[in-house]
């Protein structure tokens, strides 16, 4: 059986950034939603739960699924993706991954 | 509309479990997935993409969706949660919780 992929990407964007500049970022992430192998997604910015194993200082948290790595790994190589990476990556600070895969 | 409420836990386990111990924590944290406000359920162990922002330092990721901030809520009080924090939260050394909601 084929496992499952989960690609969680949280976003610290550049604290000098315009409304402008946010939206353009933000209109970019969520563009890869329109991946056609992406099976589950989810754009976030962090809940008002606050409790000390919280991490609440990210600006976007990405989560995206896949049916398994293959469809993943098509994901970053999707023109979609390169579009993102190349109108958006000057936009953030830190970007931290943890990709998995189901147990 | 309600928003989607996202929480990614990221478990670190202590280094000196047992095989026994790893399998109780693991059966635990699936259990998780049984609570019925759970909309999208993911639990998975570090995949083989290995880059410099990609944390791999991890034991176990666990993604789960709701509908909705009041699902989540449901779920971090209910009898079944509390049987995981009671039999787990001795197995493990640090814990990272990323809460979103969907924007």
């Amino acid at each position: 059986m084929s496992k499952r992929f989960t690609h969680v990407v949280n976003f610290w964007l550049k604290n000098d950034l315009t409304a402008d500049q946010r939206k353009v970022f933000e209109d970019g992430v969520r563009s890869l939603g329109t991946i056609s192998t992406v099976d589950v997604f989810h754009l976030g910015t962090p809940a008002s739960t606050d409790r000390p194993v919280i991490d609440r200082s990210y600006d976007f948290c990405l989560v995206c699924m896949f049916k398994n790595k293959e469809d993943h790994d098509a994901y970053q190589v999707d023109p979609v993706h390169d579009v993102f990476r190349d109108t958006c990556s000057s936009l953030w600070e830190k970007v931290l991954i943890y990709d998995s895969e189901s147990v």
